[in-house]
This record gives C-alpha cells, sequence and structure tokens, in this order.
C-alpha cells in the first residue's frame, strides 16, 4: 500500500508553509523532487532548501526527471499524455524507492486543488491497480500570495470571482457574470484580448521569491507594461511564473 | 502610524497556520480578537487557543464585541453599515490600547482576500485620516478546506471555476461559461435553485474543526441530505459555516 500525500508548499517563500505541510513532510518516508529541466533549476532548489530547512528524521529525498508536455498539436491531447508520462514515472520511482508499499509525499507548488496536476496523476495510478491512498494537505496559491502582495481582495463586496486560464480568456474573452477574473497558466499577454476600458489589472510574477515583481494599473496603460517586463524578466531568469487578477467597473 | 497586518489563520485547525502567521503574531504588540455573540463563541475560542500555542513574547490579546449587521432590509446596504461600524468598533480599540501607534493584528478565519470584509474596513480607516499601513499575510481559506478533505481538485482539466455566494445563485442560477462552481455564504440550499441533472456536489462544514462534516454525490440524491444535515448540525452546536463545490458534466 502506498500511502500518498500531497503536500502544497505556497509558491516558493518557506515561509508560507503550513504546520501540517512540515508535519506531512517528516511523517513521509521519501520525498520524490521533480527536475523540470535546466532552465527551470531554480524551482527544485526551492524544494531542496524546503527539505533541508523543515526535515528532521529519516526521510529520504529522490530527485527524478519529470517528462516535458510537448507543445504541438492539440493541448487537451498532449496534456493527457503528459499525464500519462508522469505516472510512467511516479510508478517507476515507487518501484525503485519503495517496493514494501510505505509513505509517499510530493510537493506541490500553490495548492494541489487548483491547476495542479498531480491528483489527476494519481487516479491515473489508481486505475492501473496501484493499492494507492491520497491525503491532500493544502497550501497558498499563487492567487492568494498575489492579492496579499497587493492587499488586495480577490472579489468584490458580495460579487463573484471567475478564475481561469490564459487560454480560455484568447479564446473565449473576458467571462460573463463576473467582474472580477483571475488568470493562471497565461503564456503570456491573454489579457490583450480584452477591451481593457474600465478594467484594473494587479500582476505579480515569482511571488513569495527573491525576484518577486508586481505591477497593478488600469489595464490600458500597465498592460504594455507586464508585456515588456515579463519578457525581460523571462530573458534574465530563464523562466517565469506570473498571474494576475483583472477587475471590471460596471457599477 | 498604525501597521496593520491581516492574518489568514485558516479554518480552525491550528495546523494550517503558516510559518509567516506565527511569525506576524509574535510581531505585534496587539492582536484584536472579535467577539460575535455567545453562539459563536467556538470561533473565538479556537482565535484564543491559535494565540495560546503560538505567542511567545509580549504580544497583548484583546478582545472586542463585533456589531451585528441587520438582517432586515436592502442586503448591501446593511452590509456597509455593518462595516462602518466595525471601522468605529477597530478605531476605539486603537484609541485604547494603540494610543501612541505600533503593530496591530487581527486574525482572519480562511484568507483575508476571500469574502473577508477586513481589507475593505481598513480603507474605510485610511479614509476617515488614520495613517495606516495594510500587510496581508495569506491563509489556507475554507475552499482549499473543503478541495483537501475531499481530495478533488477544484478546477477540471484546464476548465474555468467560478467562486461565487449562496445570494448569487439563488438570483442568476449556474454561472455562465463555467462547469465548476464554489458557494460561500449560503445561508443554506442555495444549490436547490439547480437543475441538479449531471451535478455533483462535495460539501463540507465546520471544516478543520473537530466537528467536521463532509457529503458528496450526485446532487440530485446529496442536496437532500446536505439540508437535513446542515439543519442537525446547526441546531446542536448553535452555529455552522459550510461551503461546496459543484460540477456539472457536459463533457
Amino acid at each position: 500500500m502506498i500511502d500518498l500525500t500531497l503536500i502544497g508548499i505556497g509558491t516558493g517563500d518557506p515561509a508560507q508553509l503550513t504546520l501540517a505541510a512540515i508535519r506531512a513532510m517528516n511523517a513521509a518516508d521519501l520525498i520524490l523532487l521533480p527536475r523540470k529541466g535546466a532552465e527551470k533549476s531554480d524551482l527544485i532548489a526551492v524544494r531542496r532548501q524546503i527539505c533541508a530547512d523543515v526535515l528532521t528524521g529519516a526521510t529520504r529525498v529522490v530527485a527524478f526527471d519529470l517528462p516535458v508536455r510537448r507543445a504541438q498539436g492539440d493541448y487537451l491531447e498532449a496534456v493527457q499524455d503528459w499525464h500519462d508520462a508522469i505516472a510512467h514515472g511516479w510508478t517507476a520511482q515507487i518501484a525503485a524507492h519503495l517496493p514494501e508499499g510505505g509513505r509517499l509525499a510530493l510537493l506541490v507548488w500553490g495548492d494541489p486543488s487548483l491547476y495542479d496536476s498531480s491528483l489527476r496523476i494519481a487516479d491515473r495510478l489508481r486505475a492501473q491497480g496501484m493499492d494507492l491512498r491520497v491525503t491532500v494537505i493544502p497550501g497558498i496559491s499563487s492567487l492568494q500570495a498575489l492579492t496579499a502582495a497587493h492587499a488586495i481582495p480577490l472579489n468584490a463586496l458580495a460579487d463573484p470571482v471567475v478564475i481561469t486560464t490564459g487560454r480560455q480568456i484568447r479564446d473565449h474573452g473576458w467571462p460573463a457574470q463576473a467582474d472580477s477574473v483571475a488568470v493562471m497558466l497565461d503564456g503570456g499577454g491573454a489579457f490583450q484580448a480584452i477591451d481593457p476600458a474600465g478594467v484594473h489589472i494587479w500582476w505579480g510574477a515569482y511571488l513569495g521569491m527573491a525576484q518577486q515583481a508586481l505591477i497593478s494599473g488600469p489595464l490600458a496603460q500597465a498592460g504594455a507594461s507586464i508585456v515588456a517586463q515579463r519578457a525581460a524578466l523571462r530573458a534574465r531568469h530563464g523562466w517565469i511564473m506570473d498571474v494576475y487578477l483583472m477587475r471590471r467597473e460596471t457599477k
């Protein structure tokens, strides 16, 4: 039996760890750290540092290479194939390092519930017949790090919020029935598909990390700054993770 | 100058506290704890316990009576008046306990960005001329505690999520352009306004607390169980806080 704990670790600031996360890390026999290629080595370095900071016992920490999602072809098909490949990776690591079963933990960036594939990959392992129990420890998501850094609420008073992706904004424009829209997984500048009149944007990159960058303002002005700053930061650091909230004035 | 820190403390489980929250609590001169009446005394008891668990220095902890929102008349007007009254309460406590200025902290249930009024009340104090600096420490929200307890993702793969209120569901039905809808601040059973065909619901109350209750299933069956269970739990404990996620199968 594999007892898998998906541990939300926040967005890079070790102080975002919860006491429950620290407890779950120490309760694990094995923590698997995904390696996402040289240009994203900052991300594994953060996870290694967190392990060094909080582990006090016999938990083993093993890094493994995460497969790369193909950039061509149908997006959803590519994601499904990628999740299949990651599931094979997990299975191989479990066979190598926990052949008798045991407690496995994965450190999930942000929160395991929000635009993260770990729960879906765990489902694949169960579907393949693995005796797997899954526990989730919530973590601070990048959206919470964003609103905290700007000291703003996510929702306008008593109003709904849509959390969506850059792809959805490009394909469908501003979502109906909400004046607040949070955007994740944007490859860059999907807000350019939006009429900026009356829209305010709060943007953040590398939230919680030393490189943290914030821009806010009316979309008509701030949009171009964000596009330029994002390109410059990506060139400088080799990778970028960013997120933003837009709010439309209609009242 | 008042240096105000709004600290998200999660949903009642002290293990949901982040290291940053613990640090910010200990850095404060004063922590104000809102008293919400006898029937919600569990809530102040949790905050008192958290203070007792983590404070190591000279931070003072002072409870004050939170005004009550009137239940009659226009909802948004009643909320605005209530926020005005809370702002007066904060001002009086600050005058009494930090007359020379200093570091004030408030322990916010869940996360200060999500359906919480503290940031809006701080805006009122600034508008009234108080020299106020606001810092936000994010905390685990009830939605994250919900999805973690059920071990489910908030969003379907690459799809948007709407976070909304019971009131919005009653008034406007299922939000457009999203198959996943998370509902907060529901006085009870707003999902009864929804056609249950093809809808799954995951519900949770007192998340993270000893009284935690979970129900999930097809809305057509689970809806009635939730309404009955909610009424029974509310009668037993004198109060209830609950939240739920609904997902529609359309693909």
